[in-house]
This record gives structure tokens, sequence and C-alpha cells, in this order.
């Protein structure tokens, strides 16, 4: 049912770019899905990506520009003039297309737009060029259907054929005001089943799920879930309707906020993926390395100022790995549940029920482990007081971890920063730190060094 | 815009329900949407809950139902006669339906099928029963608008009217031929753009994705999203339309699996969230807990032997932590690019190109982090020689995190386990273990202790 990529095909394409047999590559590939030739493409090297791109048509390159891969768009869009860029763009929708000129150096952006041939579009895209990337204005477009409530249901259906001409999905037609003020809505349902006479103003439903041009895209995610929505009018400040989001677009919203969270939990500051360069690669991972490296340089100290310590009782140290590594796991285990907590809203702040569950969370499972442990130590080297320094350590130890990695994410998500950087190096080398401080402290007044 | 929960609202609400004021409750519920009525259901303790729950009408606790918190909608039902059960069912689409009905015991279960009044609807809702959560079969509305392609568009309205009741959002509407096998599709638009009595057989588009009703479901939302789609029919082994599946359905698989993503990588098995008990968190938490200390076990025996080593160079111990911590960090990083590439499909298995750039970023990072202790230490305390130890033995730790991090999520993803449990505390204390066993074994070999 779906394409698959065969070592063959890309082996036929490649002779045939090799003998610039163009009829045969356009048989081949006219009839694929654009996002499959995108993937093809990934596939070639520059060159033969290249070529087959000045091969097909621009209603299709233009859908496969934006299916392509980052690096590889770059380069090919390097390669054509402003015009050329132009006519991809007049057949994309206006937020594509506004996405594909924000890539563009300053000076090229002004060549492609005033290249462009369609005025209303350039228009648009020029509009949607002004938001910011994160915004509801950012990921809106600027098609959708809207009609006027004092016409009625005929010039509606009329009127209707004409815009959505350009438009892949209706969903919802909007109704305005004469000063384009969003009024409601009416569905393509409601439309089919109501005689053509009626004014629109009978027949509209008044009450309308809206987001205001500057609202964050995560929230017009949250909304659009909640809702169960499949598309979004976009308000400006005096409430006219100036663009509509749809679900796709907050496909991908949700998506890369869910990959933002994942690198940030592992330890990986910019948006990177497995095509990027070494440098972007390294770039995007030494800082959160360093940062790990001068905490733990800390614990070094501590280890340092307790030699004597573990010299006189040498099973002390041999369970510091052990420590540290427990300590940071249930603290990343407690921030994970917060942050996800706070994604989804069923935590907003500080709660005191909340906190009180995995303070006894930390506690069962600190206690489980630390009998375990006092077991293990008076069965392999005696010395139970040393073992029950160790154990009431540990549980001390685990009950500071769940308490900063419930709190750390809380405070984070107060200020304004993104909550999952909590479950990433930074808290759990502190962690770590914190943990073995406490620990000497603890083993230090009961075993009196 | 949005409806907000305000402390005034549920004081109200409350005392409402004290003095049995059903008439004023409906008033301030009615108008609002059922999620915002499930928020504040949330909010109330469990017999306020139940009491509005019973005093709105079963089209709205039927949607509210759904949108409540898992444990709270448990409770409703328990207190539901499997007639009020079958009741709420009649007002919801299949799957919705289905997916409450799973949630019942076994007896229940029968009960309330054999109480539901729509029999067509039953036969749909126990179907869907059949298949597996996680398949295509599993997440699929049985709603749909399918017309013959006998059928001419004046019959195909007529029809699709009927159809189309029951059916919150048309999307496309399918061709099918006499034996039900899915042939094509229609879309509104070109319904509305076509004469009366064109026959379908010459209108309708031919080419169509679909998925087979046993196909995994972050398999369909791949294929959604790559070709853009908002709703994909579902055929089962002989071609026959049984089922579709639509975007809102695809956002929450790519929610679970990115929740899922980020707790395996946070060490948490099952699906928990902030709301859930005790021992129900603890259940998911403690297992990698202990797997952790088991594992940590191994590296106490490594140091209890090499403990005359770091009594005879006591900078070689203090630094331990660093090294686990470095090396940890970095094979979690290495792990959640492989696991985003599976996932996003830019990795696909080992590759030698993807490899060598790894092994690039670690030996670049791993260099410098270790020059920088090599000039830490030797600044601290002296002993260039077994400042040097450290510092190679460091490199070589970092390049078999890497390498063992880049390795663990391919070898998981090829034999069908998911590979973002590399990213979780199991592969990082294991990195912990081998770290410090390379690194007293170099240590030794430069040292010669």
């Amino acid at each position: 049912m779906e394409f698959k990529i065969s070592k063959e095909l890309i082996q036929e394409l490649e002779q045939l770019i090799l003998s610039k047999n163009d009829l045969q590559l356009g048989v081949l590939l006219n009839d694929l899905h654009h996002a499959d030739i995108a993937e093809i493409l990934d596939e070639l090297d520059f060159d033969e990506a290249t070529y087959i791109f000045k091969v097909l048509d621009s209603e299709k390159t233009a859908e496969i520009l934006l299916e392509l891969e980052d690096d590889l768009r770059e380069k090919i869009l390097s390669r054509l003039s402003p015009k050329e860029i132009a006519e991809e763009l007049d057949e994309l929708e206006t937020n594509d297309a506004a996405d594909i000129i924000a890539e563009l150096s300053q000076s090229k952006k002004q060549e492609v737009i005033s290249e462009l041939l369609d005025v209303e579009h350039a228009k648009d895209i020029v509009d949607l060029l002004r938001y910011k990337e994160d915004t509801a204005g950012g990921i809106m477009h600027k098609e959708l259907v809207k009609v006027y409530e004092n016409w009625n249901v005929l010039t509606c259906i009329k009127e209707m054929r004409i815009q959505a001409e350009n438009i892949s999905r209706v969903h919802s037609i909007y109704v305005v005001d004469e000063e384009d003020r969003l009024l409601g809505r009416l569905s393509l349902k409601d439309l089919l089943t109501t005689s053509a006479k009626t004014p629109i103003s009978e027949v509209y439903i008044k009450k309308l799920n809206s987001v205001r041009v500057d609202a964050e895209d995560v929230e017009v995610a949250r909304i659009m879930q909640k809702y169960d929505l499949e598309a979004i009018p976009v308000i400006d400040e005096l409430g006219r309707l100036v663009g509509r989001i749809t679900i796709d677009d907050i496909v991908d919203v949700i998506k890369d906020e869910a990959d933002q969270d994942y690198q940030l939990a592992a330890g990986i500051t910019q948006d990177v993926e497995a095509g990027d360069s070494i440098l972007e690669l390294t770039k995007a991972r030494l800082p959160w390395l360093l940062i790990g490296m001068v905490i733990e340089i800390i614990a070094s100290f501590v280890l340092k100022s307790n030699e004597s310590a573990f010299q006189k009782y040498s099973t002390l140290i041999i369970f510091v790995p052990l420590l540290s590594a427990t300590a940071g796991n249930i603290g990343v285990q407690a921030s994970a549940i917060v942050v996800q907590g706070l994604a989804n809203g069923s935590l907003k702040e500080f709660s005191r029920d909340y906190f009180s569950k995995e303070i006894a969370v930390a506690m069962i499972s600190g206690t489980i482990i630390s009998l375990m442990l006092l077991g293990y130590h008076t069965f392999m080297y005696g010395q139970f007081k040393v073992g029950l320094a160790i154990s009431i350590s540990m549980v001390v130890v685990i009950l500071f971890a769940a308490t900063l990695g419930t709190l750390v994410p809380l405070f984070l998500n107060k200020n304004k920063i993104d909550p999952a950087i909590a479950t990433g190096p930074f808290v759990s080398t502190t962690n770590d730190v914190f943990g073995i401080i406490l620990y000497f402290w603890i083993a230090q007044m009961i075993l009196g060094f």
C-alpha cells in the first residue's frame, strides 16, 4: 500500500540522471507523492537531487521543498535564483511559503518577495512574516473561507466555491461582520442541509473558540486538543479574523515540543538530529557535559576531604556510585512526573497533596532499598554499624533527591524556564553532589570520624 | 475567550449541591463545554462529582466521561448500573464507547453490551473490541460515509445526508464496490461542484492511502503525518472498508508515544501521572531503582578490588563521580539522538556514516574535557602522571559510552524493544560500571599498580 524506497529504484534513477533521460525520470516520479520524492532526494547526492528537482514541474517541487531535510533544502534553495524560488512559493500555502522565506538571507528575502506574481498571496506572506515563530500568528494560514453575515445561503455557496479553490481543506466557514470581525461559524454540513434563501445570520453558530494572534503555539495546541478542534480561527487585537490554524499544524507543534523535552532530558541543548554535522552535534552536547564536569569537580572536593574517613571505613567509598546513581534516578523520576503533570495541566503549581505523595513514594522506595543494602553490607562485609550508617544516609539522600526533583521543575516553570531541563544532566549531577555531601555528613554523625 | 476554573465557581457549585438546587446547577453547567465540566468534576470530591453527573443529561455526561481522569471515571462507572452505562454509550462514537467498555470488568462488559439500545451501534462496538489497543483496528471509528460506485451524485448527496447525521466530521466520502471493497474517495468539495446526474464511478479519485486493520498505531501515525492526511480508511484482509481513523485519534497516539519515551528515559516503567496513587507510582518507579542498585553493586566490587590503588594514588578515587557522570551523560545523549532518528525515520539501522560521526563528536568532546581535567589535576594536585592516567581513561570511557549509547538503541530496535529504554537508567548505570572498570584498568596500565 505504502511506497518504499528500494536500492533498485535509486540505482535506476541514478542511471537515468547520468544519461539525462528526463522523459523517463518524469514517468517514474510524476506519479509519486511529493513526500516520497522528498525521501528519494534525501537518499541521492546533492547534484543528483538538484537535477531531479529541475526536471519536475514547480507545482510538485514546491511541495517537495517542504518535505526535504533542512540541509538539503537550504542547499537547493542556494542553487535557485530569486525568481525560481518565487515560482515555487506561488504554489504554496501562505504559511509554508512564509516558513521558507524566513530561512533565506535578508537580502534574498526581499528579492524573492518582489518576484512573487500573485500580489494577494505576496501580501499575505509578508503579513505572516511579521509574527514570531512560536505564536498563533507564526503557525497560522491566511487561507480560509469567510462569508458575511448579511449574505444568504446561496450567495454563500457561490462565494465559497470561489474561495475554496485554493484551500485544501475547508473545515469551517467563518462568519464575519462588515469590519471583518469574527462572529461565528457555519459547517459545510449545515450548508448542505439548509434552503438556499435562508440568511446566514439565521443559521450560523455564534459560539466559537478562537485564539489571539499573539497566543503561544503550545497554548493553541492545548486548547485545540482539549476541545477536540480540527481548526481554530485566529483574531487580532480588534477581534478581526486574520487567519486559521488547522490540526496538522498542531501535530507539528506537539511533536516539536515533545522532541524538545526529550532532548532536554537527555542533555542536548539545541534541536539537532542524526543528520546534522559533527560541529552542530558537538555544540548541542558539549555544554551540558562541561556543566556536569564542573558540578562533579565539587564531588571530588567532598571525597578528598573525607579521605581519612574512607581509609578507616573502606566500604563507605565503594557504595558512592550506588548512592549517586540512586539519587540521580529518583530525582529524574520525580521531575519527569512533575514535568508531564505541568504539560497536561494536572499540576499547576506547588501542591501539598502531591508533594506528600512524592515523599511517601520516596520513603517507601528508600526504605526497601536501604534494608536490602543493609542486609547485603552485613552479609558481605560484617560491620553492622557501618552498614547502618550507609543505609540511613541512603534514605536521607533519596528523600532529598525526591524533594529537589519535585521542586526544581516547579521553580523553573514558575520562572518561565522549560521545566524539562530538570530531568536532564544538570539536576541529576547536582543531586549526585548533594547526595555525596549528605552521605558523608550523616556517616560522620553515626560513625563519629 | 477560554473558560477558566475559579475558586468562586467551585464554591458556588458546592453550595448548590448541598442545597440540592438541580435547576441552578443545570443553568450554570449546561452552557459549558463537556471538557470544561470534566475539569470541574476533577476538582470536586467524588460524591459531589457523582451528584452533578446524575443531574446532567446523558448526551452531555457521555462526552464528559471521556474527558475525566481515569480514576474518577472508574469510580463513577462503578456507581452506575449496566443500564445507565449503556445509556451513556449509546450517545458516544463507536471507538469511544469501545474504549470505555474495555475498562470494565468481564462480567459487567457483557451486561452493558446487552443493554445497548441501538443494535447497529452495539454490533459495531463489539466488533471494535476484537482489535488490539495499539493497532489501526484499536483506534479506528466505525462512523464514516460510504457510497457505492454505481450511484450518481444525487443519490450520493441524499444518502450522505442520512449517514452524516451521526458523524461529527465528514472529511472524505469513501467509494466501495458491491462487496464493500474500498475503491477510492470523493471530497465534499467535489460533490458541491459536480452536476447531480454524474455517476460516482466517473468522479471519484482512485488513488487513496489506506491501512490494514492490523497495522500498528504508530505506523498509522507515521503514514498520516508523512502524507499530511486528516483521515485514513481502514481495510480488512480482503480489502473491505471496515473503519476510519481521523487525525485527532492520531494526536493521542503521538502524545502517548512521546510521553512513553520520555517516561522510559526517566526510568518510569508504567504509564503513570501526578494524580495516581502512591502504590501505582511506587510500582512504576521501584523496579528501575532496584535494577540500578544491582548494577551499581558491581561498581562496589570494582572499587573494592582497586582499594590499594586509590590508597596509593588518592586522586584516582575522587574523580570517579566525574567520570561516571560524564560517561552516563554522553551515553544518554548518543542514545537520544539515535532514538529520535529511529522515530522520525532518518535512521533505520546501523549506519557506518552515522557511527563515525558519533565517534568524532565523542572524540572532540572527550579531548576537550580530558585536557581541561589534566590541567586542573596538575594545578591542584601536581602528579602529572596520575593526571595523565585519569585523562586518558576519561577519553576511552567517553568513546566507550558513546559507542554503547549508539549501539544499544539500534540493538533494542532490531529486537522490537522500545529503544527509548536506552536513554533510561539501565544504560546509564551500565555505562557507569563499565566506565569505572575501564578507568581502573587503564590507570593500572599507565601507573602500574
